[in-house]
């Protein structure tokens, strides 16, 4: 008689795997990590990790899916903010904490590098932009009916420097310079409200 | 006889070696790319290039290096302008025109997540890091003087938020989104002149 497969066992099961191959990548890189190394770090068999993700870069794909999922609920917590400049300080502070810490900065460039070789992680890198730009584009919006975003700004353009701003602090964090988030939300409040104001 | 050494000569190769290093990683990345393959690309016996760089690790302090020989003349030309203003501006534009090419993209990507494994890398960036703010700080200082920074402002944190802006295009770049560095120096001069504005 075939194991019952039970879906919330796998799920967390995959949830280890990637757990111990962000580790791995940030420790390492992506390209010196090997399944092996994966596997040990998971204490997993071979076969059993092979059983979630049937290479490397599909571990690699899954981490961009869990940080899209989580980057959608941040977005949709910033757009159900009343007022337009704390929604976008909300997606701005909430990236800046996530930076502040070295493994996900580390990790964060390993796969913006990884982006610039592997097309489907690029597409999701792409997916991930363009998400932001449009929960910024709908706060700019809603900004301009509030007065304090300047209707002829350009939102495209303005997202952009927004996005900057918000992945701002990684180079910093993973080149070992202190860095506390919350030391920088009031200058950054200036930034924001004086760059958007009519 | 000993053949005699022409420090031109010498340094003409050098930079030939550099920039076919610098083609191949930022086709393949540092830690794909073999030695084997720079001679080939370069045109090169093993032993020849031997003579000019001992490791892999010596060619990528070398591209650090002359990136920061080239970002010196940068600064130097940006604090030469008198409108403080001016000077931040064209510290950015400069930035925003190299980050444009997406090798040059793809490479700072490349050799930024070396210095998170390599401390010789690591303290060529902070040096780099702290080259910048120190141009940043002197024209903020001057700025002040003229009426258009704000005397009140955090020298220090303001200058890594025009930094951040800087190479906040190298990931848009880098994902094969298209940017034009020139469409954005009417949003940026905005930006920075508001912000910075008593």
């Amino acid at each position: 008689m075939a194991r019952k497969v039970d879906p919330e066992r796998q799920e967390a099961r995959r949830q280890e795997v990637v757990a111990a191959a962000m580790q791995c990548f940030a420790e390492k890189g992506i390209h010196a990590t090997s399944t092996a190394e994966i596997c040990r770090v998971a204490g997993m068999s071979a076969g059993n990790l092979f059983y979630y993700f049937p290479s490397k870069d599909a571990i690699v794909q899954a981490i961009a899916e869990y940080d899209r999922r989580d980057m959608a609920v941040i977005f949709d917590e910033a757009k159900a903010q009343a007022d337009a400049i704390n929604g976008i300080m909300f997606i701005l502070d909430a990236s800046l904490t996530q930076s502040g810490d070295p493994a996900f900065a580390r990790l964060s460039l390993e796969i913006a590098t990884e982006a610039t070789r592997n097309p489907a992680v690029a597409a999701m890198f792409v997916d991930h932009e363009v998400l932001m730009i449009e929960a910024f584009c709908t706060l700019l919006e809603r900004g301009v009916e509030q007065g304090t975003v300047d209707p002829e700004l350009d939102f495209e353009k303005a997202a952009l420097w927004l996005i900057a701003i918000a992945e701002g602090a990684i180079g910093h964090v993973v080149l070992g310079r202190p860095f506390d988030p919350k030391a920088h939300h009031d200058i950054l409040v200036r930034l924001v409200k004086r760059f958007l104001a009519p």
